[in-house]
């Protein structure tokens, strides 16, 4: 019995010691991951230092007489538009602040209206009146919030909107200075608006635009790489497939789901003014254009990428010209959209991803009319299969290749990327190739 | 010269008569989409209304003495508290209000201790050691926001956490009854919350849980609508393929960028107790898993809609076998598509889509042979790719398919979906096919 205590006492007090471990090793892990997540981008340790600043720099408010006297309590409306204002760009940043700017002016001054309006019939009428007009413009900014447009930029706003318009018509039941809080919340807001986006602007600004310029032209690289490496992984035997070798082509995934993020980034940017190399109606809704050509070619990709476990069983002659046909158009088209991606990176209008898309078109053809010729006679017919299929997913991707340079080229234009044919030339790359733009329309299809 | 200025001022007249009319068509668009809204989803209607009365609700604070003498000014903040909460399903508004309840506990105790301890050295440090300690906690918990899993479900406690730190601690030096000032903020706050809640919960509520169930549930019976008009249109000849024929298929294309949705609904549905059908700890992410896969097949869906504008060239006997095959393969996944739809829709554990499963991989299987003999010998190998790449790609959905049913499956058995065999011997559906279970992980390769 005395045993049987002592060990479950020693239980218990090895169970206790471990409480400490057990939370050592959890913060140790918070702090590897918040390291990896410093690491992988550091404007994000910037931009928690950022908002650390401004609202620091807002609560000088209430440490400074003269300011505080000016506002009183609602001085804390500035500390609270910095918190819910500042965001990780300046594209966000500016959208929320204008948002909250501009539907507090109109919900104070609908406020205020809604206030004298309801004092006239009598005192008892004016609750009621309040009421009424609460619910309604509650009920129905709440459903204009459902309007897709309207959500995509100005949801927000419509949010402080009801928020305000509350705010101001109920409490002026009470309070008789009903202009003078209006005025103030307003202009407590401004401040604090003015002083997130001058922290943003000024101190390492990060831009939205600037990000989904990036990203699309990562894309367009992720799938680049994928089919540099594809043609050689492919056509190995199974046995020499290694694992990290097929895992090193998986980074087009994160293309296949990146709609929501381009298209939030797009909206951030539309707020943006004129940065760095972009003017201020940039035309971002190209780049959503071409995301979404680059995710239906990353569709292609992931079909093809199914393939990669399997082998193509054909005769070594036909796999041999097979292999150097499929891999060409493979190579091209990476190279194509490697040339697309720095062409947008850069942002110069050049047309060096023509060729690569000639070539990959030519590859294309004659592989059909390698399989035009009766040249797999004595072939098993189940071993075409896979060959077929593969190089069916080529040819698509060749043209949504073509359908991407079409964009893209279509986006230099909008923009004015720089036509540097001059630099082109210097770099002894003169082409010679015919321009494909007229060329650019015709399907190639596995017909 | 006079006949000039009549011209012109025709003219404006005209320009200036056509702002009503302009002002009316837009004022029209406006309710005609509006109108659109409220058919697609009546609950948007409902959800509108409902905001409208929880915040009318709250306002009577302002309207009853006894009610506001408790609270004073800060019973704006259960206006705000139901703006800012009141969300579309109950899962969102019941994540919003805990995480703005807790986060304002948390912070506002330990706003108060900071401002206890920032007292203790004298006057003159205060404010500095409070303007560090503000900067601080914003900073640490602006960088904790990055953290993916606690960015997914407590982003908003983060936000009110920094936002109640800051007001408490930082007003806390003119105020010194700065305890008061939390416990009414905090009070107020869960009154707000809980006006929210009751009347989220108890008027016609909208569940994210539900709604997750249904569009995965939806998203599977998409992909199985394309598949069983597939057949039909892509064996039709060019001509008879109408338009509007393709188009009715398109239906599927909602599935590719599902992800983002079904991941903040099942972030919403973990917070909801249990509903219905489903229980409080439902296996909300084995839907992800499911949407997933679901995905991927649409993937291989988008590839096949592609063929739909070529055409099958291959001679009239051929093709007819092909046809008939490639039929069977997408009506009969088309057929399991829709019962595991059915299953998840009804939550019965069926295994009523396992023999259309096996029937579309004894198909496969089929179509393999029918490749294996030499059949085709006359035929023109060119002719022999798009029936090559529709088959591997109706081969590689066969095996999504199966991989989806293996997933339904293991929701039924984790969600605990009742086994209604009596029920199926009823309508006459006796099961004699033998159990595909084990046959699940069985690869269907092109190879």
């Amino acid at each position: 019995m005395d045993q049987e205590t002592t060990r479950c006492t020693t239980r218990a007090w090895r169970w206790f010691k471990a409480i400490p471990e057990k939370f050592v090793s959890k913060i140790m892990d918070a702090a590897t991951e918040g390291k990896k997540l410093g690491v992988e981008d550091p404007r994000r340790i910037i931009h928690s230092l950022k908002v650390g600043l401004a609202i620091s720099l807002v609560s000088l408010f209430y440490y400074f007489d003269p300011l505080y006297e000016g506002f009183g309590v609602s001085a804390m409306w500035a500390v609270m538009t910095v918190v819910v204002v500042f965001e990780f760009s300046v594209g966000a940043t500016l959208g929320r602040g204008i948002n909250r700017g501009i539907a507090t002016l109109l919900a104070g001054s609908l406020g205020v209206g809604a206030h004298r309006l309801a004092s006239f019939p009598g005192e008892k009428i004016e609750p009621i009146l309040l009421g009424l007009s609460v619910f309604l413009v509650a009920a129905a900014v709440t459903f204009i919030r459902f309007y897709p447009k309207l959500k995509a930029r100005y949801d927000y706003g419509l949010v402080i909107f009801i928020l305000t318009f509350c705010l101001i018509s109920v409490s002026g039941y009470r309070d008789d200075e009903v202009l003078e809080m209006a005025y103030k919340r307003l202009s407590t807001i401004l401040i604090g608006g003015a002083a997130a986006l001058i922290v943003c602007v000024l101190i390492c600004p990060i831009w939205a635009g600037e990000d989904l310029h990036n990203r699309v032209a990562g894309n367009i690289e992720n799938l680049g790489t994928f089919l540099e490496g594809f043609g050689c992984v492919y056509f190995q035997t199974l046995d020499d497939k290694l694992q990290d070798q097929k895992a090193s082509l998986d980074g087009y995934k994160s293309v296949l789901n990146s709609k929501s993020t381009e298209e939030s980034l797009a909206n951030f940017a539309k707020w943006e003014p004129r940065h760095g190399r972009f003017r201020y109606r940039h035309p971002w809704d190209q780049y959503l254009k071409i995301g979404m050509l680059v995710r239906e070619c990353a569709y292609r990709v992931d079909a093809l990428n199914g393939h990669l476990n399997s082998e193509m069983k054909t005769p070594p002659e036909v796999r041999a010209k097979i292999q150097e046909l499929c891999t060409k158009m493979s190579s091209e088209s990476s190279l194509a959209l490697k040339e697309l991606s720095l062409a947008i990176k850069t942002m110069s209008s050049s047309s060096i991803a023509d060729p690569h898309i000639v070539n990959a078109k030519t590859a294309a053809k004659k592989l059909k009319s390698l399989l035009k010729t009766g040249l797999w006679e004595d072939t098993n017919f189940l071993d075409i299969i896979p060959a077929a299929a593969v190089s069916s997913l080529l040819i698509e991707i060749v043209s949504c290749t073509v359908k991407i340079a079409d964009s893209v080229h279509e986006l230099a234009s909008k923009a004015k990327f720089n036509n540097d044919v001059l630099k082109q030339k210097e770099k002894g790359k003169v082409l010679r190739v015919p321009s494909i733009e007229g060329s650019h329309n015709i399907a190639i299809n596995s017909e």
